[in-house]
């Protein structure tokens, strides 16, 4: 524990920046046990490779500042990752992150360090959130009161690894209406969330996953934690390209209706070539379709269950729709992997609450949640709307797309940039991510081989999560951001 | 698909017994895809050794009017074994449930093969069920509500991996006055279960667990799926021997409030020897208090965390206090692991509803916890009266023991009479297990071994989860049908 200012590791050097500010971005719960907290932040951001070796940690007035934390409690946090080796000390040059502390994220992560955040970002434009002041909690409370008075006796017992039966039968009735999905209640599992589904069809189908070039990092852990190394398939301007997945594949992850992160939907001919390539080799298509409810401009696009239910599997959640808070998600699947995935869900652990199941169907019946789908489209898209506008009026060079459905654009940017962008937008006080972290570390590692894997640089731009009232200034914050930056007509993907 | 009686396996041979009675007790969902539940339910039986290799099953027709299914239902399921292997169907003598169908279960199970359950049992004295008619669900419904109107906004976020600070506030209180726990909110995660926190903790702590000799098998798979292969510790009058845990344990597994299923509570000597072993070894106490709470005879008894904070991790759920339905539990840990539990649990995978638990966080706030809590074990004190009443009256010459807490009791046999017991029981329409079936398959294998580890016969008898109205004349039956037995005098073991 420090207690006098000479102590303080950054405030030797005066390298931090005006003010004492530090450039370092960390979400630490609004209660609880911040103090711990914050090392776990830390560790993080250094597992990551967000933090990178070498780099210089603010000093511990400027970090307490700005978390709102006691300046002893920041030391004590920095002296405890010392302790374990994450950062170095020295009398004189302050803190830093040790070099390769975290030598698994280095080796996969891309040659140039991805600037941090900044701390205490005012937007946050993070993708893959809603709008956590949206939550229908009037709505929700009725169903879930309404469920709890004529739930039958035996729904407070132990349950079945199914789901819930009334659930079970309002999810096959709305994804048929909703999403095309053509299935039974006996053919749903419920889960708790779409990455347990992936890990009970992982643990179900150890080998040989096909996944898109661009995904999210914490799917490809899923994956990886259950012992499968999947393939990239490349992604272009009409989604994934179906017709070259890799020939020893046996699953095909695929997120048709408005591919993760990049935004586009997967061509007509594309999402036939698929089931195709399910039939003749045996495969199995995994369907994410975590966002298929919001769609803006065309008509909505069906899941590609309903083109051959015995070989795809439908996934989809609340995570995107409702909240990631409840915890709820469901998997269709063919008749013969019922019962491998039920062997695999096990005895209870994982098992969603029972009291929610029944709620969300009721929600779901009287319609509420139709409703608030529709609600939560028309704000999602004035928001982007909003986007857009901002982003033509200052720079109108740059290009958006992926944006015809979802919670998120992609921002696209010339080779070479996307590092600048991402540290102008954190330095306006936006958190965000890059398109290059979603890449898939095996698709950079083959970068040379398949002519049809390109790399893309762009900024990811989630306009779901910010407080309704502080949108448009995040909007403008970020287009005033990237204003200055060269077009994006050189990095257009030669295959598109 | 069968069509005619003459192909009725069952039917051929009429030794099917009365009426065509099936002695197969299957537990079917009330609702939904009862005819898939029933292969899945027939194969459970199999694979867990209660349908022993070379069992002829009931006719179709037997089963089918036991369980309100159709017919073909009954035949299709039976097909679908047969196809799978683990039936076999023989012209003129019925479908058997095949030879080494099961051989892993057969591997680790007792010599003798448990008999199975009636078809249809009308009594449910299983262990480990609380009462489902119970559940509170209009002072559920008003904290759900309430919670719900209350939370900040950034409870319906992607969350914090410990679990909501409101409830791990009001996990700290309860626990600390009502069960002696000493902790902090920051010491607290929340799991969905203590099958799921003992899987993080296995996979924190993954080798060298010893366990107590009696426990819940489903337990030992966790920890068996995690890689954990435990060593078992003797049980006797006084719980556990923790004065004989082996040498190369590392983390000690105890119920020491109520040994599971035995019953006994572990001598004040032996709680403190387990905290010394912990001490002077490095090691760790797990500390399962499943049904703490539900104390009868004496002033309850504290956790063995309270004696050390440092070397026992606590853990407790709703599975048995409010419902297993609801998913939630919580690990009460030691501060240098909660780091390692945290990063054990991952990205949300495994979390709890968000919901739930600020429902929880008011319920036990407003006092309605205890207050259930109480009405419960008033019931369940009263329920177990009646049980020993009946006993006393019809077989005063059975011990009943492990009564003084919990959700269910043990009915001492004599060696060699537990499976005529459990027959007996089955035959009157009973479902519950024998004490043999929760013996640890290595306490089984190295019987001879250590003196100290003994074999034991007995009923476990669950008087919680039968319908308020219907225990009586449950707890009647079970007397009458165990009044015949000899006495246990002989199986007193001969270390307590």
């Amino acid at each position: 524990m420090t207690s006098d200012d000479t102590a303080d590791p950054g405030a030797t050097d005066g390298a931090a920046g005006p003010g004492g500010g530090a450039d370092l971005h960390l979400d630490l719960p609004a209660h609880g046990a911040r103090r711990t907290a914050l090392a776990r932040a830390l560790r993080e951001a250094v597992r990551s490779g967000r933090l990178a070796g070498g780099t210089r940690l603010p000093p511990y007035r400027a970090l307490a500042a700005d978390l709102g934390l006691a300046r002893n409690a920041v030391a004590d946090a920095y002296a405890e990752l010392v302790a374990e080796g994450w950062f170095t000390a020295r009398q004189g040059s302050g803190t830093r992150v040790a070099e390769g502390a975290a030598p698994a994220a280095t080796a996969a992560a891309p040659a140039a360090p991805v600037p941090p955040a900044p701390a205490g970002a005012r937007h946050d434009m993070l993708q893959g959130k809603p709008d956590p002041a949206s939550f229908p909690r009037g709505p929700w409370s009725t169903s879930a009161r309404r469920a709890l008075a004529q739930a039958p006796t035996e729904a407070f017992g132990p349950g079945d690894p199914r789901g819930r039966p009334e659930l079970r039968r309002a999810l096959a009735a709305y994804l048929a209406r909703a999403r095309g999905v053509r299935t039974g209640p006996e053919n749903i599992v419920v889960c708790s969330g779409f990455a347990n589904g992936l890990r009970l069809l992982a643990s179900v189908r150890p080998r040989d996953w096909a996944v898109e070039e661009y995904g999210l990092p914490f799917h490809h852990g899923v994956l990886e934690a259950a012992g499968v190394r999947p393939h990239p398939v490349p992604v272009d301007g009409g989604g994934a390209r179906t017709d070259l997945v890799p020939a020893r594949a046996r699953t095909l992850l695929l997120t048709p209706a408005h591919q993760f992160p990049t935004g586009v939907s997967l061509l007509p001919g594309r999402r036939a070539a698929a089931v195709e390539w399910a039939r003749t080799t045996g495969g199995l298509i995994v369907e994410d379709d975590y966002d298929g409810e919001f769609r803006y401009d065309r008509k909505p696009i069906g899941a590609v269950q309903g083109l051959d239910p015995a070989r795809v599997v439908y996934a989809g959640s609340l995570s995107k729709s409702l909240s990631p808070a409840v915890r709820l998600g469901w998997l269709v699947l063919p008749d013969d992997l019922v019962e491998p995935v039920l062997a695999a869900k096990g005895l209870r652990e994982s098992w969603a609450s029972a009291l929610d199941q029944l709620a969300l169907a009721d929600f779901v019946e009287c319609g509420a949640y139709d409703r608030h789908v529709r609600r939560m489209r028309a704000r999602y898209r004035s928001r982007r709307d909003l986007l857009a506008a901002a982003l033509a009026a200052r720079a109108p060079h740059l290009r958006v797309t992926g944006i015809s459905a979802g919670l998120h654009a992609v921002l696209e940017l010339p080779p070479g940039t996307e590092r600048a962008a991402l540290a102008a937008a954190h330095a306006a006080g936006i958190s965000l991510d890059g398109l290059s972290a979603y890449r898939h570390p095996a698709a950079r590692a083959q970068a040379q081989a398949p002519a049809t894997t390109t790399a893309r640089e762009g900024l990811v731009v989630g306009y779901a999560a910010a407080p309704e009232a502080a949108f448009a200034r995040a909007a403008e914050a970020l287009a005033t951001a990237v204003a200055a930056l060269g077009g994006a007509d050189t990095a257009q993907p030669a295959s598109s």
